[in-house]
C-alpha cells in the first residue's frame, strides 16, 4: 500500500503537476506550428517555505541535447504555484519538453538574512556559516555539473574570502553575501538540491502553418477540363486567395453498379459515377483516371500549385469498386459471407452496391496497411502534400496513426484533413492520433447560441491543444436548409463566419455562384450533384470578390490566424454575432447579421478586457469605410442586400 | 515514432478513456465512504458502427477475485461515449476497479438484421450464415470463459438447430435468430471480441463515514479539568450532537522560553505554556500532561466517548520544545549550523523560541519518520481514531503518505484532518496523499460572492472527489473579524452556514458564548487566549440551543450530509445566500442573512431543475414554521435578533 523508506536519501520532496501543453496526461502530443512560441506551464511546489528554481528543458526534432528555459510563476489565483517558461518552435516535427525543478538553497538562505535585516536582526553569524557551507559547496567542481564559467567562479571565491575574514565589519559581510551579481552567479554554480523532473518527457507536434491556417477550395477535376484544366485556373484561384485546392478521387471509376444521375440505381453509357467508387480494370489507387489526365499531368499541377504557394490536396477513400483490382489480386483484404459471396458496403435500409470496404481484420492485415501507406506515399511522391481523409471513423484507430506517422518520417510537411462527422469522441481521438485538422459540425451550426456554444468549445475547451477546426461552408454532400431558403445574404454571411471564426476554412466549388437547389425539400444533397455528373465550372460566381476580401484580410491579420483567440461581444439582438480576435497587437472585431432576410440592428458591446483605447477607428476590411468605435456599446446596423457583415480591423 | 504493425492480431479498436472517478489520470486514489454507491464511468468508442459492450470489474480490498457490474451509455451529449456502471462499497479500505469493453458481434449481427427486415430484405440467407457462425462459437466451450449455464446452452444449440433446418420457413428462422431470450443468452456466453481493459486498475480509499461526515468541538482539557473533566462532559456534547471531540496536544510542556500570557516572550511561574510546545523532561510525544491526567485516563475517555458515537481526536503537532527528551536522544534529527548550535524554528521576523522543528534530511530520517509512526500508532491503541494534523505542509509529503498509509494497514477507521492553510494546490496534494479531511479558507469567506465561489469550486471542480473540507467557525488561532464586530447575529451565521454548507464543521470552545474580543484590533488573535492560559469552560452559551438543532437536523436529512449536491439559489439581495441541497429524495433549502446589523429581505427562487411539485411546504427545522413555498421566487425575510437564517426541509 505505501512504501518502506528504504532508499539512502529522503524521498523528493518536489511536486510538478498538470504540465501544459500535454494532451491526456501526456498519452498524445499536443500540436503547434513552426514559428509558434509554445508556452510551457505546470504547478510546481514543495513543502514548507524554501524557494524553487525551475527551467523548462526542450529537444528539437533530432536533437541530442536538451536546451533551458527559465520558468517563472506566473499567476496569483493558484498563490503561486503555476509557474511558466516559453521557447521558440522553429522547425517542424516531434519536439519534447520536460520540466524541471530544485530548492534553491542560497535563494532560500539569501531571503532568509534579508528578512532577519530588515527586521533589525544583526547577530548573523551564525546564519553566515551557513551561507558560506553553500558558497564553499558550488565553488568545488562536480562531475554531474556542467564547468563554472571564470567570473563565476572568481566572483564566488571572492565572497568566500571576504566572508571568512575576521577583522571585516559583520555589515560588509552581508553586503557581500547578499550581493545580486553574487546570487546570479549562484544561480548558475549551485547544485540543483532535490531536483525533480517529470516522469517522462511529453511531444508537441510541430506542423507547418498551413495546417491550422489555409483558405480551402473543393472541385471536381472533370469539371474543369481535368488536371491540366485545374492547372490553368491556378493563378485565378490564388488571386482569390486560396491556399489548398482539395480534389475529390482521381482514380479510375468502377463500371459494376455504377451510380447514374442524381444517385440513380442504373447507370446510362454517358454517367461518369461517383469518382468514390474507385478503381477499375485500368487500376485502383495509385492511378489516375484517363479522363482526367497522366500521372505526369499531375505532378505538373502540384508543381505550377507550389509556384503559387498552393497546396494540391486529393481524397483518400479507402473502399473500392467491384472492378477495383484489389478484389482479385487479394480477395482476402475484403469481406466474405459463410457462403463465400463478397459484401458489398450498407448500412441498412441504405446499400451501396458499387464499392466494397476492406476487411480490418483480414489474416493479412498487415499487408494491406502497408499497401495503403504505398499508395499515399506514391502521391506525396507526385508532389501532393495534403490529404482529405474519407470517413476515417470506420476504420481503425492504429491504422491512422500507424499511416501518418510512417508518411511523416519520410515527409513531415503532409497535412491530413479528417472527413470525420461523427461522435465527438471519435473526432477528438482521431486528431488526437495526428489528424492536422478536421471538418466540423459548423455547417449545422446557423444560429447565434449554436454558434458561440461550438466555437467556445472548439477554442477554449483544451481541444485546441490537438483538434484543429476546418470550417468548410459546404461540402458536395452538405448544402444546409440555411443556404437553400437564404439566397444570396445567407451565403454571404456563411462566407465571413467561416472565413473569419476558424483559421482554416473552405467552400466546395457552387458556392461563389450561390447554388442552393437541393435535389428534395428536407435533403442536403444537392440536385444534380457533382458527385454523379460532369458539370461546366467557371470561377466567377458574384461572391468571388467577398471571397477574394475574406482571404487577403485573414493573410494581412494575424488576429484571423488563430482560434483560440475568439472572444465573444454583446450584440442585444439574437440576429447579430460579433466577435473579437486579438493577436501579435492586431484586433479584428467581425460583426455578422445572421438574419439573410431583414435588416437587424444591435450594439456591438467592446469589453475593456481587449485593453483597446477608449476610443478607436474600426476599419472595415470588406467595404472601406472607417467608423468611430469606443470600449462599451457600439450601433450596428446590417441589412441584407447592403451590407451583411463587418470585418473591422481596429486602428488605433 | 509509430508501431510498427508486428503483432499476430490486428491492434484493438476500443478506446476506453477518462475513466471516472479518477484523481489525476489514477495517480492518486478517489475517495469514497462506506455505504457509498459509486458509479463508475469512462468514454468508450471504437471505429466503425459495431455495438459495444461493456462492464465495470472491481475487487473490495482484501478480496482477490473480480465481480462485475454491467455499463450502460448515459448521455446523449457527448453522443452516446460516455458509459456507466455502479456498485456498493460496503466496507472500507481500499477497493480497485477497472472497465472492460468489447465489441458485440452477436449484437451488432442481430441489430444489422433487424434493420434490414424493418427496410423489407427477406432474403438474408446469406446474413443467416454468418449468424450461425456466431451461434456456433458461442456454443463451443472456451478455456477462456466462465463455464455456459445449461439453459443457455440449450438455447444457443437449440436456435442453431432449428436455423440450419432447411425445411423451415425463413422466417421462422429470422424469428428464432432475433429472439430476446436468444440475445440475452448470447450476451452470456460470447466471446468478448477485441476486449480491451484500463491500462491497470484504478484505487478508491473508502473511509468510514464520519471521514465525511461529523461536528467537531474543539477543547483544551485543561481548562475543563483535564481528560477526567472532559469525560464528564460528553453526555452534554453527545446531546448537542457533537460527533468529534478535538484535544490541543495533551503532551507535557516545555519550560524553556515558555510563552506567558497573551504570548508574552517571558512566563510568570504561574503560566501554563502553549500546548504546541511540545515535551519536558518527564517526556515527549508519547507522554500525557500530568495535569491532564494519565494515559488510563485517555483510554477511559475514549471508551465512553466510543459509547457516545464520539470520536476522540488527538492533536499530532511533530515539533519539540527544548526540554524535549528527543533533543538529547536523537540530536541528529534536529537543524544544527555548522558551528554547532541548534537551530530553533522561525520565519522571519517571527522566532519560536520556544520550539525546534524536526530536519527532515537528517541522515537518520528513516528512524524519525518510525519514531512519529510509533508515536501515532501509540494513541491509536490508546482508543484515538481521529488525528488533527498540526501545519503538515511544512512536512515532507512523502512522509504523510508514509505515515497515514502505516497507520491505515493497521487500522483503516482512523481519520487525519489537516490543518494546511496554505497554497490551494498543496493542501490538494495533502488530501491526494490520504488526509481524510482538511480544515478551509472558510472562516475568511464573508461576502456573498465569495462564499458562492469557494463552496462551488469545492464541491464541482473535480476536488471534491479527494477534498472534503471541514469547515470550522472559528479556531484558537482564528477570530475573523466578521465576528468580532457582528455580534450573536454573525455567529449564528456562521455556525449555520458551517453546518449546512459542509459535512464535516466544527466550532472552537468559546464560540458558542459568542467570545468575540480580540488581543488587538486588525489581529485575529483572541485576547487573552487560551493557547497560553487556562479558562473555565462551560457547556452552556446562548448559541448551545441552535448549535443542537443544527447537529440533529444535519443527522436527520440525508442532504445535509453531502458537498456536491449543493446548488445556489438567486436571492435578489447580496446579503442573502440561498442554497438547496438534495439526496435520497430529502431536499433541505437554506437561506442565511449575512448581514448581523440589520434585517434584509429579497427571494429564495427555487429552480424548476430540483425536480419539486409547483409548491410545497418548506419546514423551517431551526424555527419550527411551515411555510408554503413554490418553484420560482420565494419571499424571505431575515432579521438579526428574530430569525438570522432559514433551514427549510421540503415537504411534500
Amino acid at each position: 500500500m505505501t512504501e518502506q523508506p528504504q532508499a539512502e536519501q529522503p524521498p523528493k520532496r518536489i511536486e510538478i503537476q498538470h504540465p501544459s501543453p500535454a494532451v491526456d496526461g501526456g498519452r498524445f502530443a499536443a500540436k503547434r506550428c513552426a514559428g509558434d512560441t509554445v508556452t510551457v506551464s505546470a504547478e510546481i511546489f514543495r513543502d514548507g517555505h524554501e524557494l524553487l528554481r525551475a527551467v523548462v528543458a526542450y529537444r528539437a526534432p533530432g536533437e541530442g541535447s536538451w536546451r533551458e528555459a527559465e520558468m517563472v510563476p506566473i499567476d496569483a489565483h493558484l498563490d503561486g504555484v503555476r509557474w511558466a517558461g516559453r521557447f521558440e518552435l522553429d522547425r517542424i516535427g516531434r519536439w519534447q519538453y520536460t520540466i524541471e525543478a530544485w530548492t534553491d538553497l542560497f535563494g532560500s538562505w539569501r531571503e532568509e538574512i534579508q528578512r532577519k535585516l530588515a527586521a533589525g536582526q544583526r547577530e548573523l553569524a551564525s546564519e553566515l556559516s551557513e551561507g558560506i557551507v553553500l558558497l564553499r559547496a558550488a565553488a568545488s567542481e562536480h562531475a554531474d555539473r556542467p564547468a563554472m564559467n571564470n567570473a563565476d567562479r572568481a566572483l564566488i571565491e571572492h565572497a568566500l574570502t571576504t566572508v571568512e575574514q575576521r577583522d571585516l565589519p559583520q555589515s560588509a559581510k552581508h553586503d557581500i553575501a547578499l550581493g545580486p551579481e553574487l546570487a546570479a552567479a549562484m544561480q548558475r554554480c549551485q547544485e540543483r538540491h532535490g531536483s525533480v523532473t517529470l516522469p517522462a518527457p511529453l511531444a508537441l507536434e510541430v506542423d507547418r502553418v498551413r495546417a491550422r491556417f489555409g483558405a480551402w477550395y473543393e472541385l471536381f477535376p472533370r469539371s474543369w477540363g481535368g488536371l491540366k484544366g485545374v492547372e490553368k485556373q491556378l493563378p485565378r484561384l490564388a488571386e482569390l486567395g486560396f491556399d489548398v485546392i482539395y480534389l475529390p478521387p482521381i482514380h479510375p471509376i468502377g463500371h459494376a453498379n455504377r451510380k447514374g444521375r442524381d444517385n440513380a440505381l442504373t447507370a446510362r453509357a454517358q454517367d461518369p459515377g461517383s469518382p468514390w467508387a474507385i478503381g477499375d480494370q485500368s487500376g485502383g489507387h495509385d492511378a489516375v483516371h484517363a479522363e482526367l489526365g497522366t500521372i505526369d499531368d499531375l505532378r505538373s499541377l502540384t508543381k505550377t500549385a507550389k509556384e503559387h504557394q498552393i497546396d494540391v490536396a486529393l481524397d483518400f477513400a479507402i473502399q473500392c469498386s467491384a472492378d477495383h483490382p484489389w478484389l482479385e489480386e487479394h480477395p482476402e483484404w475484403f469481406h466474405h459471407r459463410p457462403d463465400g459471396t463478397l459484401k458489398y458496403a450498407e448500412n441498412p435500409p441504405k446499400r451501396y452496391q458499387d464499392i466494397y470496404n476492406v476487411n480490418w481484420e483480414s489474416p493479412d492485415w498487415r499487408g494491406l496497411w502497408e499497401a495503403l501507406l504505398e499508395v499515399v506515399l506514391g502521391w506525396v511522391d507526385c508532389g501532393v502534400k495534403a490529404f482529405r481523409v474519407d470517413n476515417p471513423h470506420t476504420k481503425p484507430f492504429a491504422f491512422w496513426e500507424y499511416l501518418i506517422g510512417e508518411v511523416h518520417a519520410g515527409d513531415r510537411e503532409v497535412i491530413f484533413l479528417a472527413e470525420a462527422f461523427t461522435k465527438r469522441a471519435v473526432m477528438r481521438h482521431l486528431a488526437k492520433l495526428g489528424f492536422s485538422q478536421s471538418y466540423t459540425y459548423f455547417t449545422w451550426k446557423n444560429s447565434r447560441h449554436e454558434l458561440i456554444e461550438y466555437v467556445s468549445e472548439l477554442a477554449h475547451s483544451g481541444e485546441h491543444e490537438y483538434f484543429r477546426p476546418n470550417f468548410f461552408a459546404n461540402t458536395p454532400d452538405i448544402l444546409h436548409s440555411y443556404l437553400q431558403h437564404g439566397g444570396r445574404p445567407a451565403f454571404e454571411a456563411r462566407l465571413v463566419l467561416a472565413a473569419t471564426l476558424s483559421p482554416s476554412w473552405g467552400i466546395y466549388s457552387g458556392f461563389e455562384h450561390c447554388e442552393n437547389v437541393p435535389v428534395q425539400e428536407g435533403s442536403e444533397e444537392y440536385l444534380h450533384s457533382e458527385k454523379y455528373e460532369t458539370k461546366q465550372r467557371t470561377l466567377d460566381g458574384p461572391l468571388t470578390k467577398l471571397i477574394g476580401r475574406l482571404n487577403h484580410a485573414r493573410r494581412d491579420n494575424p488576429a484571423l490566424q488563430e482560434l483560440s483567440n475568439v472572444v465573444f461581444l454583446e450584440t442585444a439582438n439574437e440576429a447579430l454575432i460579433a466577435y473579437a480576435k486579438q493577436s501579435q497587437g492586431n484586433t479584428v472585431i467581425t460583426v455578422v447579421n445572421i438574419d439573410p432576410h431583414q435588416a437587424q440592428e444591435g450594439l456591438a458591446v467592446v469589453p475593456a478586457s481587449l485593453g483597446l483605447p477608449p476610443s478607436f477607428t474600426a476599419h472595415d476590411l470588406l467595404g472601406g469605410e472607417r467608423f468611430q468605435w469606443r470600449i462599451g456599446p457600439n450601433y450596428v446596423r446590417l441589412a441584407p442586400g447592403e451590407r451583411q457583415a463587418h470585418v473591422n480591423r481596429v486602428e488605433l
